[in-house]
């Protein structure tokens, strides 16, 4: 294999190892603790293994931490209740509500009932509209996550032709708007193709790539003859195509790993390459949110 | 000259008949008179033509129509007590303040000191965020201009590949949201390119485009060897590069006009191309955020 692997839990460890020596420096200059709480409705398995490696991690880092169960039939008003008084809550400084939500419940509704400045996963319009205009304090968690292996692995993309494979709110889009910004980590020529682009165009624009970002949602999509040699793929594509001989889901990205990795000088595999970021792009947000409400960052 | 004029003052003119016609119909169906204030703070002439050409383009569409003047030491306090009264009014809709707003006044403190569902200028972080969500009820005027005169001469550029030069957040950021959307009038393939493409790259990408929408701010950066025959230029550019015999200021675009012109096949010229849109798409805005006050549009 010619690509140099990128690994999402190698390069996690080591924000994280700076986010907990940032977390000390907080506590001892400002006497800042950055607080976060994960509200959880229901007990979708899936749901609570998240909010568990969440509520886990933040307490690894030194956080306040609080994990906030609620009954799965939770009123939408009570849901925005409740969000009220974190939102007013001077110790918690960021608020993740997992989702999905039950079906009675506005999922819009309840993230835009979220404070933007605690809104740590970045979904809400006012979030939305800072990272385009340029002037944020904190991105959508994977975006954000591909943005520092870039950064970290590759190098920083200024300059550089991006492709973007994909345009949803959770990761094309605001990755597209991510890397325009004049700022490190950004500052690429960026083209974003995505379900409205001819096959032919959709081809040449991923040959001419010198970082590929693919969040296409289609298994093995990306093909060898789709990459130039010495190209930089990120695949967020996490498809299930099956089942192992032990029962457990057999997941493919959007990138035809086998051959593309030949051609490629860094590449993600998945499982183990964006995936393992977001979490921790979620602490990274945290501080952040802390620092803001300290008037330590300010927008 | 090969190229057909796209001539905005022409498009634009249509485009108020059509609200025109629309406003009579609200009025008529529902009792809803759209609303719009302009505020004026000092008496700059440049701003007051502005406000102006504003107030009587929304007289002759039958609007309910304020002009508020504001001394030019008014305090931020009372600007956005100001606003806040306009915020509560119901028979207004949209909020214009003029810029350049006096010194002592934070302008971005103003702007979002606008309700969102009134900021018919769309400037505002939660309007820019619901653009880039593509949940949108309006966008920023010249933006939404150039739109407007590429669906209506060139076409649905749908599928066809957009290159935008330039990344201001008036003009590129929201131009590339815009056309990147699953939405009639978009759903192209976009690529935006900068200050931080290099000269080589960016050259390429010009000569691709399908569609080339230039607001760079570099009188006629744009040469005829840059583009391919047939493209449809779209040219936001207003450099003034000197005066008349007259004494008025001689305008440039950011294309060379007359070389680009014969290659093209729909170009606008300057003056007289995208300028003559913005007031009327402002327009447009204030009748769409009548309609979301009155539930007739939702988001």
């Amino acid at each position: 294999m010619a690509a140099k692997l990128i690994k999402g839990a190698e390069v996690a460890a080591q924000i994280r190892e700076e986010l907990k020596k940032e977390v000390e420096e907080l506590k001892a200059k400002h006497n800042l603790v950055p607080g976060l709480v994960t509200i959880l409705v229901g007990q979708d398995p899936g749901s609570i293994s998240y909010v568990t490696a969440k509520q886990k991690t933040s307490h690894e880092l030194g956080f306040y931490s609080i994990q906030d169960n609620q009954e799965p039939d939770i009123t939408e008003a009570a849901l925005l209740a409740l969000l009220d008084k974190y939102n007013k809550d001077p110790k918690i400084h960021g608020i993740l509500v997992q989702l999905p939500l039950p079906k009675h419940i506005d999922s819009n509704k309840v993230l835009y009932g979220i404070n933007p400045d605690k809104d740590v996963d970045a979904f809400h319009p006012v979030n939305v509209g800072r990272i385009l205009i340029g002037n944020y304090a904190f991105l959508p968690c994977t975006p954000a996550g591909c943005q520092e292996l870039i950064y970290r692995a590759y190098g920083d993309p200024k300059g550089k032709e991006v492709v973007v494979v994909g345009r949803s709110n959770i990761v094309g889009k605001p990755m597209v708007a991510i890397m325009l910004q004049k700022r490190v980590g950004a500052n690429a020529t960026v083209t974003c193709v995505h379900t409205g682009t001819p096959k032919d165009k959709m081809i040449e624009h991923c040959r001419r790539a010198d970082i590929l970002i693919v969040a296409a949602g289609v298994p093995n999509y990306i093909q060898a003859d789709w990459v130039k040699e010495g190209v930089c793929v990120i695949d967020v594509g996490v498809n299930r195509i099956g089942m192992t001989e032990s029962g457990k889901a057999k997941l493919a990205g959007d990138v035809d790993f086998a051959a593309v990795s030949e051609k490629a000088s860094f590449i993600t595999p998945v499982p183990g390459g964006v995936g393992p970021m977001t979490i921790t792009m979620l602490m990274k947000n945290t501080v952040m949110a802390a620092k803001m409400a300290a008037g330590l960052v300010k927008l």
